[in-house]
């Protein structure tokens, strides 16, 4: 087996670095030309594919339709809602030249959709009975970035943005919430095996435009907390600045309610980082495109990785058989461990002879069991829900041993050098959160001390999460 | 019911509005802020989102991977291939400011993604181990339409590229011939119920940068033809520009031989088109996001169209149940009618009374049949098979009995008033074509009189469909 040594930095030698080299060595993505810019390259993408199909399903199930809006938003749309284009300037990439002309009105490359959804709702919505409208649109979106970093932060990515409008406040905020916790907290719990601390942005942190952000926050390798994904209520800020009214059942006028909601494949940069070790990513089975990879060690036990991999994929295992035994067999067990395949199955020709398989698990730290051929691939779906369970218990232990409660604002430094920590929030407020902010720590969310979602940030009793983040 | 004159402009009457009336009042899409761009609403994503599904898994099942590359280029590279560059120059949308700033060197909205992939293949290509590459992209796409139609043609839109690399001309040639045959040409006849003519484009229909271009022609409700989808082969003319080259087995370097195909949201628009009549849409059963829609006539026959869609539900129809009785029948009816639903389910109190209900067939002229309840669910999923089943049937006939077989070039114009005609391509040739393009009139494609692909446009002996077109 080659040196493990060599594969990639230690994370805890230069955890920025290890990120930047699993990212090339494992085929996830690749820099594109225009700095800031993203390739994602098959193996990236196919994790991306099974997020979004399980997002999509989750989404779909909570009512909301998928449509698509246009990527180009009139310059004077993005002006109607002052706090979003004050928020949003700055990141703005402009088309002024189309069709071998110069435009006479420039024209947004979107960064969200709310000004051109919301032109749109006002459009469709007129009477109580269109409402709630739910709608969500897989698309590219544009914010140009000064320090860019794959998947976590480009200049160009992939998101789900939800829009909906409703008939009251309660039901919009009933409805953000439902999102953030029912389709993002636990798709990331369940599907991504990463758990999240879900509560309130505060009013520094939250979206432009929107009257509540409620966050999902994640613990990376290092201790940094990860924003996975944001669920916004944009109370009537939107509905006025567009014009989304209906005539309620007794007739008069109101406004709606609206909400949006967004999720990308920032999730993909959050999975390595929860995830990986110095071996390279690990991936939760439940989401893996690969769930078992069949290592033919030599020319002549091809046939029997071939017959093994058929049974595993009768069992609905997602199996790779790789035969290419011109290449080393080291070289190769190292590039699958790179690429986190939760299970490896080692058939050399003294194993064929002994009727038995090498079995490796990725996810024990590579523990190795020699395995009867009969008895393989019936163990193996177990070894899968097994392996999931055990990620996630792990990652959450990891994540509380992790998190230090402390008392004083002057504690938190330290408490934050490797990991979270909790403060009340009254000993905090806005003041105490500049000044953390210039030592480059964030309140990550509030929560109520029961872990329940506060109402507003001014709530006595909330529980500030603190941490440096990406 | 409500009056049926009224729904929409009869085709033969004005074929360009009905098709504008049916997508909005069937409510698949609207037009977007900016011109020639489209808002598509869920019915229309709905049935893009199958067109999806069922692409993808044939895509895959030919072995191509999904990616995804950057919207932006780098203007010099577009520049690279000058065949390229100059076809698409005049369609291009332009970056020209981003982060506050004037970039140093305009991004290139994609019109399509030949250029940037190109550039990645150069890097990942090494050795003739690594090919064939085979990829493809769901992205969205930018060209400037100044005569933009919703579906048709529009500034931006959604679509796949693949874009693959091999060692050999042939190879390419019959990957790019395989993905025409057995994804494109195939999922329109099966899925779409959409018969096609596959063929070779002419020199001058050609895609920029290409050395040939398949296409898959299909006939419209007004006799015109639209290009559903192509398949290029791009030669050595990408390679070359970008340098994919590859050490062959023998150890010498070598240029590898490049394919890129695609289709769109176009498809959407052909469906229409080819399908609709004047009560609106009709939607084939395989494709159709809503196969049967059980309407409750009275409040209280609501819950047995809800016991009735449960039933259907159970035997995997994609069903929905109308109980909306606030609404007038007739409205609800013409509704559904427009949006093409294969089959309709009626359930009035006296139908309740005698333990039956009506079935309308939508497909079949909106036959009506009264069926016993208990029957009713079992007899659903044969009944969608076979309207399947009967509408290629009827649109191939109907399609055949439109081409009409000339002799001489002037017979060409009249021919094609209503319909398409065949003639052979050694009367045409570059200066007919040019004749013909001064009357709108194209070469839609070549095919030899057998019916098979022709290897150059020059071989003797090819037939020449001839249409107006989208």
């Amino acid at each position: 087996m080659a040196s493990r040594k060599a594969v990639l930095t230690p994370r805890a030698e230069n955890f920025p670095r290890w990120y930047q080299e699993i990212i090339a060595k494992a085929e996830l993505a690749d820099n594109g030309p225009v700095r800031g810019t993203m390739v994602i390259r098959p193996y990236g993408y196919a994790i991306w594919e099974r997020i979004q199909a399980d997002m999509d399903a989750r989404i779909k199930a909570h009512g909301a339709q998928n449509a698509y809006f246009p990527l180009f938003i009139p310059e004077s749309y993005m002006r109607r809602e002052a706090e979003h284009v004050e928020g949003f300037s700055p990141e703005l990439a402009v088309v002024t030249h189309a069709g071998g002309k110069d435009l006479d009105e420039p024209l947004i490359v979107r960064p969200t959709s709310e000004t051109v959804i919301g032109e749109y709702m006002a459009k469709w919505v007129q009477s109580f009975r269109d409402l709630p409208l739910l709608l969500n649109q897989w698309a590219n979106v544009v914010r140009w970035e000064l320090r860019p970093r794959l998947f976590l932060r480009t200049t160009e990515f992939l998101w789900q943005e939800g829009h909906t409008a409703h008939a009251s406040y309660e039901e919009a905020r009933d409805y953000a919430r439902r999102i953030a916790d029912e389709v993002y907290a636990d798709l990331m719990v369940r599907l991504l095996a990463i758990p999240v601390v879900v509560g309130r942005k505060t009013g520094r942190e939250r979206f432009a435009g929107a009257i509540n952000t409620i966050t999902t926050e994640a613990m990376m390798g290092d201790g940094k907390a990860l924003q996975m994904g944001t669920s916004h209520e944009l109370g009537q800020n939107f509905s006025r600045a567009f014009g989304i009214g209906f005539t309620g059942p007794a007739g008069g006028r109101e406004l709606a309610w609206t909400t949006s909601w967004g999720t990308s494949t920032r999730m993909v940069g959050g999975l390595v980082m929860a995830h990986g070790d110095d071996q390279g990513l690990r991936m939760p089975p439940e989401l893996a495109p690969v769930q078992v990879v069949v290592l033919a060690v030599k020319p002549e036990t091809r046939e029997a990785a071939h017959r093994i991999g058929g049974e595993l994929a009768a069992r609905q295992v997602r199996v790779t058989v790789d035969d290419l035994t011109d290449v080393a067999f080291g070289r190769r067990a190292v590039d699958w461990e790179l690429k986190g395949i939760p299970l490896r199955v080692e058939l050399g020709p003294r194993d064929i002879e002994a009727q038995t398989a090498v079995l490796v698990r990725r996810l024990a730290g590579n523990a190795r069991d020699v395995v009867p051929l009969a008895d393989l691939a019936g163990r193996v779906p177990d070894l899968l829900v097994q392996a999931q369970r055990e990620m996630l218990v792990t990652a959450t232990e990891a994540r509380d041993a992790r998190i230090t409660p402390v008392h004083f604002l002057a504690e938190v430094p330290e408490a934050v050098e490797e990991g979270w920590a909790t403060l009340d929030w009254d000993l905090i407020g806005p003041a105490g959160e500049v000044e953390l902010a210039a030592a480059g720590i964030t309140v990550r969310c509030l929560q109520r001390a029961d872990g329940s979602m506060p109402e507003s940030d001014t709530e006595p009793g909330l529980v500030a999460f603190l941490a440096r983040a990406y």
